[in-house]
């Protein structure tokens, strides 16, 4: 794990790659600013979308296309001193002016220096578009030599080949790594998010780990063993059940990106779903382990057995205050309405955190660690933040902002859908309702006039424990149609027991990266005469 | 204390008219929708503003307005069965068929049956209005007999007589009782308030303890025996210190009245404040009075020792769960900024409950106790809750909706003042910004062009703790006036840790109480050219 952070955000970018629809047509460099010292190229390339300018590069590829090189002479190119090459099927190219402009970092570039591209475009799929492919031919220094074309087999092999098969009814929104949600129509039709179709978000390829050989690495305080803890020895705690919903920080990012591009997975209302959830308490294990809690703010800190071609893990971390709370219930979960947790969603064991956003809630549990600072993952440091609509990525200063934990208060309506045709006469309207850090959503609102005037919904599903309302609730509202309208714009918004209510409109919440997307829900539908 | 709740809200709401401003301009009766069975007035009375209808009322004044009666006359009509009379100076009126339509519930009423209406009048400044003269008017049964024509002195004393001395600045939203918020341009200047323009929400006159003879009852659990704590009793519990902002869940609500009308005090954005408090922790004592946290949700039940003149003293509760979680810091406090509380502020002895809304830090406390319900206080139950805006006084059930206890995050502009002119050049733009719960606030937006764009302010004021930031942040902006512009739209809106905001206008939070009043802030300015 990296031990600092460096200030600039698009060194480790990199692995957040798959947090990007690779089909994204958003992804375009625009202008091309001329100045004295070259050209410039205006880039958002990435998930994190860094906007870079690119300095003093002068493409020397033209006159060096037409030579031939072997494999091994390509492989002689791997550092700065040498010069960096790369190859891409035949192509060969010199990288090196590229290096420090890559928007995932010069580290992860670095990954590939001598050898072949395609291993980690297969692994981050946004490389494998048409403007990508053009920076690339810019450094084009030749070809291969006949006999060095075939690519090596090994390296080019599908890191996601491995990932389960889905149920087709989930909406895709990348499938490498994958990334999928529900439909409304199934979203709210039970209370419990069947397995097959809960909102699925996966940062890299899905593990396929033995459960007999599974080992949960918890590290002990100074001066104390770790443990090193098999499936059989998470039984032996306690069994906690909770029902708990999860919901991605990217939830309904697809409103914020209508009003004003953002990077993000094209997330809609669906990446939120709700299971009950078996497992040991967080506190025991940290207990067991000799931990308590300190005088001083601490953060336990979990790391992924899912990991980039860097080995690095996916990570995040949460207040030692939480985890160590009998009352905040953080499970190490190893099931999942009643079954074993589905691959996609940690099997054998995933953290969950009641309240707090799913970035959190580590899957495929590899290392536990009490630490004085927060986990140094990027996913911790350099993304699920909320900033200004005023920041960009020019101006962006994550350090300046906390890390996502409890989530605000969120509703979102499932029926009718945007766009559909309801009849006149009476119309049914549902939708789920669920706010962050225990706190119980105690109302909904529904306008049919797009705000004007509003209807309170009956609230459905479990009723929630104070100060433990981990769930959500879902909610309905039977109204008439007033006569002679034509259309109805449909709004909802939900109040939870602090009395925070979400906001009314989506631009000035708006974030870079679509985060936190909880403004009032609003559905346009048709009335048949 | 009333053991169970009337489910008409009107029962007890004579107990509310000070939460009203006496000579608020918006309180008449309207409408006189004729029937067969005589006529209504759909009247708004009081704080709590009940619209009731009045049925079957024949008015038979007229024909007994000449008669002559002696005070022991009057006294003889005090029962139902004997006809209910009461004077006003030296008329004499039979409310017999009143009683039951008394806005403040018919009990109220009837304390003055037999007698004089003046004391009550004194307390309840708001029946001082010729609307309500009007109304009396009509049940007028003849005069007091000359000798008996001078009130009693003692009955028409004025129970707000032994109010302590105000600080000239404050800014008076009711006199009896004492409601009253600093100037904005006072508010923000010091991030301790100064105790004298410390804002002030007192339901009741202020009583006047002597500190030797102060006890506070604490009842133990059954079995166990109630402790009868002095003063000095309460110093021998560790001393714990905190800096927590109190805010009224009516502050800003002149801004709600201006969308449409409510009932309350037309409190401005002045109706916050933040003390360094000092006393012992609630958790210590309620453990030392043998009580432990439950397994079933329990409430702790707080009482002052103000009361209206039934001797109902104001009341109100909190969760057990925060009254013994050592980290929510609840206070018996005994000092404020150093100093003994001043009487306005609950001398001896207040709860303060940080991140909690005002009405539950109950001042001059007198009685505490564990209970399985909330506290049947109408300031619980039937006041401090927040509706739809769909909801009136028609249809509002009090039952239906949870008091309000944490509040939503909040922040208010406080320079420049709304109509102010502005020199062009640069503007200065400051104010306060808070969240319930020990939410920290994370972040203050302003805007200049009324929620366009936006720009980050600086946060000053004491850097809060994690999960304890009970005390409010200032926040400053110092920005170019853009060239040309001959006004300003100043917003503000702040984010807190949980990434909750503020919502972006009135209208859709409007309640008929106006509480929870926490849109963006909105100044408008004129530029000087």
């Amino acid at each position: 794990r990296l031990q600092s952070v460096p200030s600039r955000l698009c060194i480790r970018a990199c692995s957040t790659n798959d947090s990007l629809q690779p089909q994204c047509p958003s992804l375009a460099f625009s202008g091309a600013n001329s100045s004295t010292r070259g050209w410039r190229v205006m880039g958002t390339l990435l998930g994190l979308g860094a906007v870079l300018a690119y300095h003093d590069h002068r493409c020397r590829a033209a006159e060096k296309s037409s030579r031939i090189y072997t494999r091994e002479e390509v492989k002689s190119h791997s550092s700065l001193e040498t010069r960096i090459w790369v190859t891409l099927g035949c192509e060969v190219f010199d990288v090196t002016e590229f290096v420090d402009l890559h928007p995932g970092g010069p580290s992860k570039l670095m990954l590939a220096a001598g050898g072949p591209l395609e291993p980690f475009w297969a692994l981050y799929a946004v490389h494998d578009q048409a403007h990508v492919r053009e920076i690339l031919a810019q450094y084009k220094v030749g070809e291969l030599s006949s006999e060095d074309k075939a690519p090596s087999t090994l390296k080019t092999s599908d890191p996601y080949a491995d990932d389960p098969v889905r149920h087709p009814a989930l909406k895709v929104n990348s499938q490498r790594p994958f990334n999928a949600e529900p439909p409304p129509e199934l979203l709210t039709e039970n209370y419990i998010t069947p397995n097959p179709i809960f909102f699925t978000r996966n940062h890299l390829p899905v593990p396929n780990l033995e459960p007999e050989t599974y080992r949960l690495h918890v590290v002990g305080p100074p001066g104390c063993q770790s443990l090193s803890l098999s499936l059989d020895d998470l039984y032996q705690f306690p069994k906690h059940e909770v029902t708990v919903t999860l919901q991605c920080a990217g939830n309904r990012r697809s409103e914020m990106t209508q009003f004003k591009e953002v990077k993000g997975l094209e997330w809609n209302a669906g990446a939120i779903s709700t299971a009950r959830w078996a497992g040991a308490r967080l506190c025991d294990v940290l207990a067991k382990a000799g931990h308590q809690l300190r005088e001083t703010e601490a953060h336990v800190c979990f790391e992924g057995l899912d990991s980039d071609p860097t080995g690095t893990a996916y990570g995040a971390s949460i207040p030692l205050a939480r985890a160590m709370d009998p009352e905040a219930e953080v499970l190490l979960a190893y099931e999942m309405n009643g079954q074993p947790l589905p691959r996609d969603h940690g099997f054998p064991v995933r953290v969950v955190v009641p309240g707090v956003v799913g970035a959190r809630h580590v899957k495929w549990l590899g290392k536990v660690s009490v630490e004085p600072e927060e986990s140094y993952s990027h996913w911790q440091r350099r993304d699920y933040k909320g900033f200004s609509p005023s920041v960009d990525w020019d101006t962006v200063d994550f350090d300046s902002a906390p890390s996502i934990q409890e989530l605000p208060v969120q509703s979102a309506i499932t029926e009718p859908k945007d766009g559909e045709t309801v009849q006149s006469g009476e119309v049914t309207i549902k939708g789920y309702a669920w706010s962050g850090g225990g706190r119980a959503v105690v109302r909904v609102d529904v306008s049919l006039d797009g705000g004007l005037t509003w209807q309170v919904a009956e609230l459905n599903g479990e009723e929630q424990r104070p100060r433990k309302a981990w769930a959500w609730r879902l909610w309905q509202l039977q109204a008439p149609v007033p006569a002679g309208k034509k259309e109805l714009n449909i709004v909802c918004k939900a109040v939870d027991d602090s009395y925070n209510v979400q906001p009314d409109s989506v631009a000035p919440i708006w974030n870079l990266r679509g985060v936190l997307s909880n403004a009032w829900h609003r559905v346009h539908v048709r009335v048949t005469p």
